[in-house]
């Protein structure tokens, strides 16, 4: 079988594009080293490989179903959970003092990619773990941590995040779900969940919600909503789950994909009270939310990477062996068919996975980089990082979602009826990315949340340090041989968003927020564009450097760096045009449409 | 439930933009009218909503699956089987003398389209068997008709077309599958044949099999492969079905979607001899099965257009029904939420899903018609609309293929969470279209197919018929209101074209048959985007003539299509350019990439 991830381009990622070597230097990982990070890197692949990767079919054939009123899932999700538990993965970024290894973000996003790309449907039992003790180790008092999250951290109790709600997906400010105060300050959450991922099984002993919920009497809109910790099972006093909290299985959602994770109706308040404690001040809910939504949307763009990512090199092992047809200029049928790798046009599709897959590891690394900068990075800058990383998320979310989706379709393409059967994993991984569009703000809200707000925000002060690291990057090129055809392009590229955005900017007011927004998918796909084309600038640029002192296969490998950017620059960068024409135009076709001519 | 195809947009194609209507005039169709046109597609419609579109997603959800060494399939199978074949569709556009309707092919197409949209996974055995006697009656002798083809058009046996090998689906030059002269003048069939559509069930008394195999001896490559008859029971005087005839399932093949059809691996010759009996010369087995490509292509091609519309139709109706969130200009939370149809990135996933299978239908359409006109137009011009055809079948083969894919992609993301379960249909649609890029020829094969015979075939004539046509089009597009964007975006599109292609083709024996044919998907995007930006503006032209005298929803429609037109003006065709300038440039980054880059 394939590998599900490249070990040699993640060490070129995290190391030759990225100086994550250089992150022991600052305080808060000054125990670390590269070869401390090399090796969790290993044990992450160890893990996956043998631990994920083995029942990632076997969880896609068989969903999460009902037996006795338990949700049952195959025995390898548990095994897999011990083995991600036992090698410290759920704490691994967080404080010494709470058992982790202050990992920086980068290294822990690096992590988690191995088992997004080995079996995505079981780590999201871990991941949403994960992103409930950050969220609490945020916004929880210290009692609430000691409560709900060191269990977490532990891995003994798992988390989820309960947003959602029938009527209410994308647009959370209608949610209903109601928290009424109890006399001891409390509160008895009612309503009905919808899309609850992790919401109910029986890996762990007990379940901490995190709910978004509607204090009785609150204002309408997000300013009424608060953010509540509800667990599964109520905690006694000596920190073990006692009895039912009241949270209702109401129904499993069955998906086209991530089969391997539960997904849930719950209805909280039902047949008993459900008892919640609110996390910080009341109103505050959908901000804290936010607050996270940079980490998460990184993680849903690794995600799509990481799925895209094991498509490739699936398809690569397969083009490399099938054997079928011969080139244009060779038909003697005597001769032995060529292996399809051969092919001009499969190449090209190997190529455009390559491309597509590995200039978006790029870019989810480097936003997790800017994570880290934010953090534990110099004082000064920080602001321009927080600026630059928040107009990143919305294009390292969608980018990859809708791309990797494509890469995917390719790898189906080179496998040709293979890649289509459920005998190869290509055609999971494609039913598993395509909820990467959907979750976590779909390309719509990121679109609107790039071009009505991070690219106006601080006086479009984002943009412009966006504008000069690319900059910079192209300087910093000069010079360096076969770098021609990307550095062109990215110009090029970068021109034309620039003229667009100067174009339209000045008219929000006279258009309206409506008209304004209207072509904001084509802001995503010029800017995401654009931005890959810079990542391959950055990973052209290292291979250049590293070229003349390399040998053999470490020699092919910035080869092929080389080429990718060459492919990215000559088959990719050139859509970016039309998509600027039509944001500068500011086009009314889709305003202009009416309902009944549908 | 939605419906599953536009009534009123198949009314308007065959009588609006085709000329339908004229048909009867000719001939072989003297009996009919657009009457009887119009009630044959309301049959269609009746039997494909109450027998196929009822079990499609049960036959979905069970696939085929062996039973006491039976496959078994969901019994709506065979109730959709009986009443096809008790509305006579098994043989409608065959002569009256064989029991049919002399139905147009375009009609029957129409016909075909409803089955496609309602269960394409049931309708698959109807098709197969459709395709089987098509070539049959082209080119087996009479007595091989009599015995192997009146029981397909009676609906009484099935067919199938048995090609591909496991080590030779695209290469089919490679099989091996061989034939051994009979003293009785029959042959001695051996071999295995892969993907097998409808390769085995109980659903008939009989299977004839068209199987391409090599008599021994033959010579190697497509020269040497021979086209022969084989049931699966063997066929006694009386012509009824006798002993086995040694057709061997050994495997079912599991895919992602088109899970209704039984897709198999069958082996030909074991535990005792299969007898089969050879069609026309020996040797011509590829000729015979390409002549009846055209066809093939055009079907694969509308069946993906009928999935992307099932689609469109199911997001539309979610659209106008969903509330959610509210527009940009109105955030007022006490206001009720909106139904996403208001939302302008909704409505544009609707716009271009609308651009894309309503064009998609056109093309599939117009091809149809031309090869109507071929067996039953003119004389004169009959040489041209061959070589029209030629061109543009890759054409409706892979564009309606690969964009269907991107519309029900957007089908998906205007559902969101809804769409990405399995309780509505556009999940299954995607999983069933994507099939449609493989088979029947590659994406790969349609390029090289365009590029390197279709566009060059009789000193491009055929391109210059293609070209002649559009500009006739535009011309008589002129003065009509409302089509401004359509008219000068396929001008700038064909010049687009055009310039490529006249900087290329005159470079194709400098370049040799490998790096002319390098960048041959670009070709096929090019020339696809353009042919159906033609394809609006024929509607769009008849649309401006009828908006005039239209009223009510009759004038909604007609704007519909207008503005469908504008969108695919203002955001589909500005697409072609970045294909022509690298079909122009020759680029060799693909040919270039070596293998150890990867």
């Amino acid at each position: 079988m394939a590998p599900f991830l490249s070990k040699r381009d993640l060490q070129f990622q995290l190391f030759e594009v990225l100086d994550t070597a250089a992150l022991p230097q600052r305080p808060r990982f000054a125990e670390h080293s590269r070869e401390v990070y090399e090796d969790i890197l290993n044990v992450a692949y160890a893990v996956a490989e043998r631990h994920f990767a083995n029942h990632a079919r076997e969880a896609d054939l068989n969903e999460p179903h009902l037996e006795g009123g338990k949700v049952n899932l195959v025995p390898g999700v548990q095994a897999a959970m011990n083995a991600f538990r036992d090698a410290g993965f759920f704490s691994a970024h967080h404080d010494e003092a709470l058992g982790g290894l202050q990992l920086p973000w980068v290294v822990m996003q690096a992590v988690q990619a191995h088992f997004q790309a080995a079996n995505v449907g079981t780590a999201g039992y871990a991941f949403l773990t994960i992103g409930n003790a950050n969220l609490q180790r945020q916004f929880a008092s210290p009692e609430q941590q000691e409560k709900y999250m060191k269990p977490l951290l532990e891995g003994r109790w798992f988390g989820t995040m309960a947003l959602s709600e029938p009527h209410a997906g994308s647009g959370l400010a209608d949610i209903t779900t109601t928290a009424t105060p109890r006399e001891d300050g409390t509160y008895s959450v009612s309503g009905t969940k919808m899309w609850i991922s992790a919401g109910e099984h029986e890996l762990t002993e007990n379940i901490v919600h995190l709910v978004l919920a509607r204090i009785k009497g609150a204002p309408a809109g997000v300013r009424g909503i608060s953010l509540f910790l509800v667990p599964r099972y109520r905690v006694n006093p000596d920190g073990k789950p006692g009895e039912s909290n009241h949270v209702v299985l109401a129904g499993l959602n069955h998906k086209m994909g991530y089969r391997g994770t539960t997904n849930t109706l719950l209805n909280f308040g039902e047949g008993g009270e459900t008892i919640g404690e609110i996390v910080g001040e009341p109103g505050r809910g959908l901000a804290q939310m936010f607050h996270m939504m940079n980490e998460a949307r990184i993680g849903v763009g690794m995600g799509a990477v990481m799925l895209g990512y094991a498509g490739y090199l699936a398809s690569l092992e397969y083009a490399r062996e099938r054997r079928q047809g011969r080139p244009a200029s060779s038909k003697d049928p005597q001769s032995a068919p060529v292996p399809i790798i051969a092919h001009a046009d499969v190449r090209r599709l190997l190529l455009r996975q390559k491309a597509i897959v590995e200039g978006g590891l790029s870019l989810g690394l480097y936003a997790s980089a800017l994570v880290d900068d934010l953090q534990t990075g110099p004082e000064e800058g920080r602001e321009d990082t927080a600026l630059l990383l928040d107009l990143l998320t919305p294009l390292v979310k969608s980018w990859p979602s809708k791309y990797s989706q494509e890469a995917l379709s390719d790898a189906i393409q080179v496998m040709g009826g293979a890649g289509y059967t459920r005998d190869t994993p290509v055609e999971m991984y494609y039913r598993d990315n395509r909820l990467n569009p959907i979750h976590e703000g779909t390309e719509g809200i990121q679109g609107n949340d790039l071009l009505g707000r991070k690219l106006t925000q601080a006086g479009g002060r984002g943009l412009q340090v966006l504008l000069g690291r690319i900059e910079a990057d192209l300087k910093a090129a000069e010079g360096l041989t076969g770098l021609d055809e990307i550095r062109t392009a990215l110009q090029k590229a970068v021109g034309q968003c620039v003229g667009a955005l100067q174009t339209l900017l000045p008219k929000a007011a006279e258009l309206g927020p409506d008209l304004f927004l209207a072509n904001a998918n084509s802001a995503l796909e010029m800017l995401g564009h654009t931005v890959i084309g810079w990542m391959w600038l950055r990973q052209a640029s290292a291979s250049a450097r590293a070229l003349p002192g390399a040998r053999g296969s470490d020699a092919d490998f910035y080869r092929g760096k080389l080429h990718a950017a060459r492919f990215f620059a000559t088959h990719e960068l050139p859509r970016v045009r039309a998509h600027a024409e039509l944001l500068a135009s500011a086009d009314r076709t889709t305003t202009d449409m009416q309902e009944a001519w549908f």
